[in-house]
């Protein structure tokens, strides 16, 4: 890659489901104009056309770089995914898939219903050959940088060679997309030892040992999880989507409680009024609008999910995060690992 | 029962594991010390005689209710529980459990190896009659009072039947010795409908739901468990564990980086000085040591299992509890709820 030229400049062309998310699409397309403005992508917003031309009418009409492409339905976030993505063909996840299948973009982003993003990819690109199961890989920050927590949901009754699959998967986008050298891949267990646990990853273990191209450490338990011991941390979809849900629960508890502390007398509101410039600076690291979103891997084309309560931050990071994978190719990547 | 008589004032005895913990037996015998102060309760110390009496003396030697019961050895934490409880008979876990079995003592209280406490007290007490599989009930701090989460780590692969019974346990828990009236059960899930999850919580739904005798309230996320939606969560021994452990991990992280935010400058060290009482009143309130350790539900007789790292007062909490679980019947309770 020539430096100046190559991967730094290449244009990616991303499209966004516009319709999707609890601030949608204010959000959505918050998040497309600052994309834009700072990185060498195409966006095109996928969703209804008058809302979109209104909300980019206001900021002075549609800047180079975001078009609009019409789409006549939304799929509510309580809907069955694949019923609703099989029924409503003209819904914008839908027609965000298909304009990835079609070639008219090369990634989608979406924070609507993680379901549906799953369905709509999964139906209309296939699986990755060789991958059994999908999975949503989840980056969440630790002591020392980050680590990617999968599978966050996507499958919850687990073999064990999805487990590997999954660890495959992880450490190969960790490497691609997020610059990790060798990512120490661990699964996560209720103890180091190789003879701990449920069947399921006891059974896993091995397998992930002696698989090639690979750089297994072993068992971690939850409370290694954030300490930074491993770059890649493979679990089932159900304990993965507690333990990020659970995280969430947590960090608003620690919020709440902080914020009483602040607001319990003069002494301590002067204190916390002195203390928020650097309380601010760590909350930064521990934001998730900082990660951008998280990748649906093993389907056959890049599809990013963002939270659902996305700020327009977290979505321009999402597609930034898109067109790394794009330029890493992960798909292929992927493809080759698994396949051998 | 009379004011001033009953309850309040009965005496119980408790055997406790003195060589078990990270910092046993002094902070065992600490723990000791300070419940026979303020409790109605006789502790047995069960361990190195020299050593214990050796403490005691330091502290003027052993006051009204505390005594010393001698065992030879103790269980090493990294020991294989079921190996190391049949070997080592003249262990302080082995002996405990034994006393509590000869009527010497109502309950055993340990800071050791949670597979060892849990090994004793199975193989020595067996299983309340209908109770398929023991649970170990965490209790954690929520924004409104208190969540027991079980199964913590007891049976990791389970069968739906097993996840009905840690919900009656957990429910007879809480009211016979937390004094929650009514407990709100729920089950920990992926999602909120009954048609969500894995096949193992599929299953258990429409069992807990018919259960008589518990307040069943549904489906839980883990972003609920700190809410205080529910007094009691339900899951299988794996994600239970890894969430006990991802709390401890996740509330290391964010004291370490308050602590890097509070000296980041001199205005942040002088904000955090004024700030640290509020502080303090609020990190008491997620303190684990005022909740006094894990109970062992589903064996016949009372074990509570307190966290390695416990200090006196952790230690005088679990003893604490301990003597509420003898009064409240726990074990008999149990019993008549399971076997219907």
């Amino acid at each position: 890659m020539n430096s100046g030229q190559g991967r730094d400049s290449t244009r990616v062309r991303i499209a966004i489901d516009a319709m999707g998310g609890d601030h949608a699409p204010q959000t959505v397309v918050e998040g497309a104009l600052l994309a834009v403005r700072d990185l060498p992508v195409d966006v095109v917003l996928v969703g209804d056309e008058v809302q979109l031309g209104e909300l980019l009418a206001k900021e002075g009409g549609a800047p180079k770089g975001i078009e609009i492409h019409h789409a006549s339905e939304a799929i509510a976030m309580g809907a069955h995914p694949v019923e609703a993505v099989k029924r409503h063909k003209d819904s914008s996840i839908v027609v965000a898939a298909r304009l990835v299948k079609e070639g008219a973009a090369q990634a989608m982003v979406s924070a609507g219903s993680t379901g549906a993003a799953m369905a709509s990819s999964l139906l209309q690109w296939g699986r990755i050959k060789g991958v059994e199961r999908p999975a949503i890989g989840t980056v969440m920050p630790t002591l020392r940088g980050r680590v990617l927590l999968l599978d966050a949901g996507a499958q919850v009754d687990c073999r064990p060679s999805h487990l590997v699959h999954f660890g495959v998967m992880g450490s190969t986008y960790m490497e691609r997309v997020m610059g990790c050298k060798e990512p120490r891949v661990a699964l996560l267990n209720i103890g180091e030892e190789e003879t701990k646990g449920s069947d399921l990853v006891q059974e896993a273990y091995p397998k992930l040992k002696e698989f090639p191209g690979i750089n297994f450490v072993g068992n971690v338990e939850g409370r290694d999880i954030l300490s930074g011991t491993a770059d890649v941390v493979v679990c089932d979809g159900f304990v993965g989507n507690v333990v990020l849900k659970f995280a969430e629960g947590m960090a608003t508890v620690v919020l709440d409680l902080l914020r009483e502390a602040i607001k319990e007398n003069i002494r301590s509101q002067l204190g916390g009024w002195m203390l928020k410039p650097s309380l601010r600076a760590m909350w930064k690291r521990l934001d998730y609008t900082e990660y951008g979103g998280a990748p649906l891997l093993g389907v056959r084309g890049v599809s990013i999910i963002s939270h659902g309560s996305s700020n327009g931050k977290a979505i321009r990071n999402a597609i930034r995060v898109a067109r790394e994978s794009v330029l890493g190719n992960i798909v292929g990547a992927i493809a080759s690992q698994v396949d051998g």
